[in-house]
């Protein structure tokens, strides 16, 4: 099945695609977390959603997800690590899976801070951001994991099954119930995995010949077959080969159209000010502008 | 007083604006109709204003206000006829009165329908917006009045005070339920003040030297010392002398600035998509690009 619009990121800009799509009758999956955006929900207290006063992120994020759901739209989780542009339509890399659509809306949220040096550089050269993806290819190999997320964890393990060697690199404080009850393995078990190794270290830069083949870090310089690099966000211009990007942020015209034909972005991926109500409108008229690529 | 910044609108764009900035501690003054934008309150049902799902427009007007008027946000009940960028400063002509803002945020809703031949043309010579602003210059003169609404025949009204002959022309259906109970004035009693005419009849072209000093209707040329024309919403190049415009709208940037340096516009008077949640996501962005160029 190739979809008229894959939406990425299920924060308010691609809730708002959603509902916008779904009352287009065009057919859309939109691929993110269940539970909407990580930065939505954490906020305290919200003052400038116009309609919705004082309301906080979490109940904001379930007015907005109960909404969606309302209309019928249904939401696939996952992470997109790829998007490629054939011309005619898009291939979407969503863990093992790769999803075609004719348009594609990008509402990733903000750009995530700074890349390693030499992430850009190796990607797709020893540089990964999907372990499930690319396990099978690191059969008896070493590889090192830098993790931004405890949801990483399960990735690592699975890498394992196939690799001889994991560096699983936390870069997220360890769950704080598990250290109070004096747990010895903070990072989910995967310590008592064996072949897993867990480090404390800061990555300061990839290094490599023509493939990546270190990892320097403040406790010394990491020799390995490859790099897995986990975050919740991934770089507009490494998900999208040819993807204009200006500071960070994916380049927009005022319908939200961007570099790429058919590739539409919206909310703070899409640039400053960082705030709800304007990626719910920004979500919108990227859907419509969809709508009119699609004519 | 000198304003930070003045927003004229009271729809979605102007709400969000003044909301934004009072969080932000400027001081503002917002002009426009207390009860919203009449767009949003004809609405039936409004089915993608992210978080509120399946609301009617006189609801979702309300929830809009309700919001506002928590944050200390004030209408100040007016219609804008003018506004002139002085460099340092904008003038606003509202009524009778001149007010003065650092800055200012356009969101008068959509453009509207086509003018009248000549009317850009003579517009300060012998064509106004503003029959409380300029009837003191009608005194003995003979006026026509192009009205769009009912609320203007209390404008009409008020000229012939001034003025030795008023031409009321309304360009909108009389009042139904007068006109069912047999009334014999359909236009607030104009037709029985003395030196009021009403007349049904179409403008076709205004005509003049220097000065309008005709309007062609498809009842013949009437001649006059001046025309005024009445509606709800003025047309961009009109309202701020030099603000440049596409197909009626106001050309603006992805900040929402324009071609005039501290005006910038939001809503449905900055171009399509014309939808609620976009037009607060954009009033949003008009306030802190104002913040920003305040400091």
């Amino acid at each position: 099945m190739r979809y008229d619009t894959a939406i990425i990121g299920t924060g308010p800009a691609g809730l708002e695609a959603a509902i916008t799509l779904t009352i287009r009758k065009k057919s859309i999956i939109l691929i993110g977390k269940k539970n909407s955006s990580n930065k939505v929900r954490s906020a305290e207290k919200i003052d400038n959603y116009l309609g919705i006063p004082a309301v906080s992120g979490d109940e904001l994020a379930r007015k907005m997800l109960d909404h969606a759901a309302r209309m019928g739209v249904e939401i696939t989780d996952g992470r997109v690590t790829l998007i490629y542009p054939y011309g005619e339509y898009f291939g979407i890399q969503c863990g093992e899976d790769m999803i075609e659509a004719k348009t594609v809306i990008l509402a990733t949220g903000v750009a995530p801070a700074n890349t390693l040096p030499g992430e850009n550089e190796f990607l797709g050269r020893g540089v990964s951001y999907c372990a499930t993806c690319d396990a099978a290819m690191y059969k008896e190999k070493k590889a090192i994991v830098v993790s931004y997320s405890k949801d990483y964890e399960e990735e690592a393990e699975f890498l394992k099954k196939y690799a001889a060697e994991v560096v699983y690199i936390p870069m997220y404080k360890a769950d704080s119930v598990n250290a109070e009850a004096g747990s010895s393995d903070l990072y989910g078990g995967l310590s008592s995995v064996p072949g897993i190794t867990v480090m404390n270290a800061k990555p300061l830069e990839i290094k490599g010949g023509f493939k990546a083949n270190t990892l320097v870090t403040d406790q010394g310089e990491l020799q390995t077959d490859g790099i897995f690099i986990l975050r919740d966000q991934i770089s507009a211009a490494s998900l999208v080969p040819g993807l204009e990007t200006e500071g960070g942020n994916v380049k927009c015209q005022r319908d939200m159209s961007t570099s790429v034909p058919g590739l539409f972005a919206a909310g703070d991926i899409a640039g400053a000010p960082y705030q709800l109500i304007k990626a719910a409108g920004e979500g919108l008229t990227a859907a419509l502008s969809a709508v009119k690529y699609l004519a």
